[in-house]
């Protein structure tokens, strides 16, 4: 029986745990009887609760690094792989003491999202060979076609992360079904690209990565684009002291830094089989920033329709100031001709692709 | 009037600060539209509001022991001592990007208060040369009756956390004041009279004092009561180890630990003027718990009627269980004889103090 | 080349890696030149370097807790499978802004650990079917042959921590190996049983885990032994409300704790394949109260020769006092019969398998 | 002496103090002798020990943010006000569970501060009516003269930050008196000034503080100079958008931002009497840079010759990169003639100033 359903609902065997998060629910018996005075009935609310659909590698590095960071210390996990999601919940909970008595549930019903704050899908199907983006999409959009009405109808009030891949068209596959408005939808998108430019950029210039300041926007991925005018450290723009930067003519080679980004995933993959680490940190930071309304700015996928020239319905990503109600506002970039270009192009092929995807 | 739309409306100067908080207001600029496209109106709900009444030393102790340890990062500060006020709140301001974005409010006017999950009230008089203890109470009394309706009407779902001294018997002051139930209203009581004979535990011991442990019940300061029953170290009872601990004819004399307990805040008061830091990291501590939903025990004052055969609805502190909705349940520590005898003492004079109040 | 080989020994391509660390070193470029002026080398040393030897699912687990829980920002990782070892502290370099610029290095070569205070050892190798316990130590003591000495070598002043299993056995190995004190040595021991226990007991006391105490002491494992007489909430003993508490004949049952204890390894191992969280954060757990110094007190497989009627040099776990020396104390627990009977089996046990292993 | 020593020798009286810290010394005793089997004895060293001298607000507020925010849990306090010294110390001693295990010393004796990594300065005496400027920085001079010496010969290789005022002056002072090399000496400078400005930027921007980004450089105080040119949020630059930004004939005044920087201090001390929170939190942040190596980047005072046409060697404050070794790097920010010409100005006065001083 569920410690939390049994309590919450009558209902305690809907995912068949004896342990299944810690409300305050006691059996009767005589130890707890001398030992407790009831004053009042407890809550399992905590105001920061938030779901993680999907208990991969990137859902369960996403939950590892929020609790550990202190983004919440209220998780709920959903899979349809019963028995992954149970080792994964139980592995958590024996860190209990480690982690400021966080609180872990979960279960292959949705009900468990009840009350999140946020939702943040990690789940999705991996490309198939000979398989093209298009049938991807579509199988990607068939399985988010039963995953967020369960959300949306156990989380009315939640912001929506989406880290599923390929994440800017899947991000509008969302908002499509969801229904809710756009600043409850948003995307993981190039705040990880921009984390992985920004270590590189401090490999260089051998400075801390936090005070190296740079944006990559546009597609997650292989087309994203590297703003160059805006990188620079404590104001110093470095395209000021090279004009050439990150083009092809400059003669120190910046753009290989772009290059590199854009390699890191496919090169990680290769080399341990998957990413997670640094896409969990990146989700950890973006719950915080909503969480604790911190009104910080990172560049997330969003409808960009009506920024820099783009006229269609599209997601991509650009810098967002985020807090308690999602995205506040996008921050327009000024941005050079050939960026332009890039982005623009990303729009187009992302508006083509959206076209084809039956809801 | 709430203070985010009263900002928001333009009339940023309610208290008097052009700069209070920051809630997303922009004044209508060319430099700013051109950065900005707008999304979603901002709003300054961030689920771990706290409420200090108090910006003393107490106060402001509490405060900033909060933000720096990541308990909340939302503070509003009532006083009526306006300048200081202001001052506090600026100096805290200006360390917002060293702590997270902190939003910081505070006002004269309790309305600031509103939406908070906790209220933490640091508010009081100070004991007159001459005057008897019934006398000082009385004083805080009528200051509590200010205080106290105004922030139930601007918060009617916090949970109430009383540090004005004398301690204990605020807390019943306050209970009666509020009209709320008794999970409500918890004092900061000997949670921190603990925290010092742990500390003197440690020193004693040469072991950390997170792993001595060890509680002070019953009224804070003077009368209070020692548990040596139950003070261990990886469970091992030191009273098994030396049945004489804590007595008067230990030839180890253990006694002086809670001897310095009692004489700590006294003599830190004649060296420095006042006590500041450890309660306002015990009460950082209180509201981690109830705001993070932690089911951890902590000895507070709350209601006793009823235990360890107290008949009369008096206040004093013993371990509770902390969370969401404020005390859960109260642990019963098993006493010794000598043990229930103060702490029987204690509930007797507090029950004559109490008559002698007028509400 | 690598940076930071490149900068400290000149031989920058011991793992052929471009980005490996950060320290400091720039190549020569004339925006460089432009945006910094010298004025004093780099250094790569931060007083909390952490090796960790093995890239599987606790090595990386531990890590990524010590980073995000910001227990050290410098770790050094080593594994024989270079490939593997580059994706981890790749995708963990790319999450460096978001851990407060935490320094990532590996290689092969144990040099990477050059400095560190701490070495964890996580690798070894798995049982294989048919194979005695013997025949699995003896394979894990010819890997410690390779590896402990080339820690010792390059961190001749470290505490070492062993997390490889059967753990107590191999921790003997180790200090056998290594020809250090006893104080030097940990083994990771029952911590993490602990950790089990009390969160287990936190679900059936609707407590907080940080305020269930009690220790499991003896072999990790199936024959650990839980220390009922010590289990207690606000030095309130459980045993004294219930003296049946852990026997067959408590009609509570409160033994079945013990018995998902000793399960929870293989189901999770069943559910999910492996663990990791949980004994990530308790290696994390350890390396705190080591780097801090803190002086608390933690159940760690340790020499227990002299201890509780125990005459053999064997290793198993009791609640020692940890801290920059390793460590300080161990704590004399008063057992009952039963448990003391326990105990010494699990030495004799001990005993004999150690008298076959070859060195 | 050393105090861990002094400590463990049976002279704990050293200070006059029964509790000065814990490291680990034990009287005999027999409850002692049964609890505890020694394994090994114990040291004081953490690797992050700082010193503050001065128990004023401003270096109690310096360390309660580092004992809070984690940067350390090793402080030695030194003053020559005994009393006031040890109640602080009492104090944060008390608080020593909630805070990790913090080991707190005090001493109006140097000796304390042995081992220290880093010596954070906020001694000196305050301007008296009348008193000309060289005055107060002659009578300040006397002060450093002689704590700085102490702290040489106890912490001969610690970083030094300087947090006295005028903080400018004061750090070239504490360089000419210690001798040591100018990568050593860092003053507090204008971290605290460029805190302020982005924190009304945030205000204005109604966007984090932590995503204003923004550089006052030169004299910490009235004559400090923000660098417009630099100013950006996502690395647009605002000085594109408003080409007018800064100067008097802006229409939207954001001069003003500037302005109320340099009023700050002042009506913060006019309001509550003095400024604490802030600075403590700026001096955190730097110890945090150096402790933990990070190579961040920090506008802070340091010797300005050879930078923007600066020809004396002057100390103010520029954009430093911060690690173990203390300052690596000056970052050359691109200055308009402007920002030039008053930079060059301050430097002029910092000379004049500095040729009068006796030492």
């Amino acid at each position: 029986m569920s410690f939390m359903n049994g309590n919450a609902n009558g209902n305690g065997t809907a995912n068949g745990n004896a342990y299944n998060g810690f409300y305050g629910y006691r059996h009767k018996m005589a130890t707890l009887d001398q030992l407790f005075q009831p004053i009042q009935q407890k809550t399992e609310a905590t105001g920061n609760k938030v779901t993680v659909v999907g208990s991969g590698q990137v859902g369960m590095a996403a939950v590892f690094a929020m609790l550990t960071q202190g983004v919440t210390n209220n998780i709920a996990l959903v899979d349809c792989m019963a028995d992954k999601l149970k080792g994964e919940m139980m592995d958590l909970q024996h860190g209990s003491c480690f982690m400021k008595d966080a609180k872990i549930q979960s279960s292959t019903d949705y009900a468990v999202s009840e009350g999140s704050k946020i939702c943040v899908v990690t789940a999705g199907v991996r490309q198939r060979v000979g398989e093209t983006r298009l049938e991807l999409v579509q199988r990607n959009t068939d399985v988010l076609k039963v995953i967020i009405p369960q959300l949306v109808k156990y989380c009315p009030d939640a912001i929506f992360i989406i880290a599923s891949n390929p994440v800017d068209v899947l991000t509008y596959v969302t908002w499509k079904i969801s229904g809710l408005p756009k600043n409850r939808i948003i995307g993981s998108g190039t705040n990880l690209d921009s984390a992985r430019f920004r270590y590189l950029l401090s490999e260089k210039l051998a400075v801390a990565s936090t005070s190296c300041h740079g944006y990559v926007i546009g597609e997650h991925g292989d087309s994203s684009v590297p703003v160059w005018s805006g990188v620079n450290v404590a104001g110093v723009r470095l395209s000021d002291l090279n004009p050439k930067i990150g083009s092809d003519d400059d003669p120190e080679n910046w753009k290989k830094i772009h290059e590199d980004v854009v390699k890191s995933a496919y090169e990680i993959i290769k080399l341990k089989g998957y990413t997670s680490w640094a896409i969990g940190l990146s989700l950890s930071q973006l719950c915080r920033a909503i969480l604790y309304n911190m009104n910080s700015v990172h560049p997330v996928t969003t409808c960009v329709k009506g920024e820099h020239g783009i006229e269609d319905e599209v997601f991509l990503s650009l810098p967002c100031v985020l807090g308690r109600k999602g995205i506040y506002d996008i921050i327009r970039q000024t941005l050079t001709d050939s960026e332009l270009t890039q982005l623009r192009k990303s729009a187009e092929v992302m508006a083509k692709l959206q076209a084809g995807i039956k809801f």
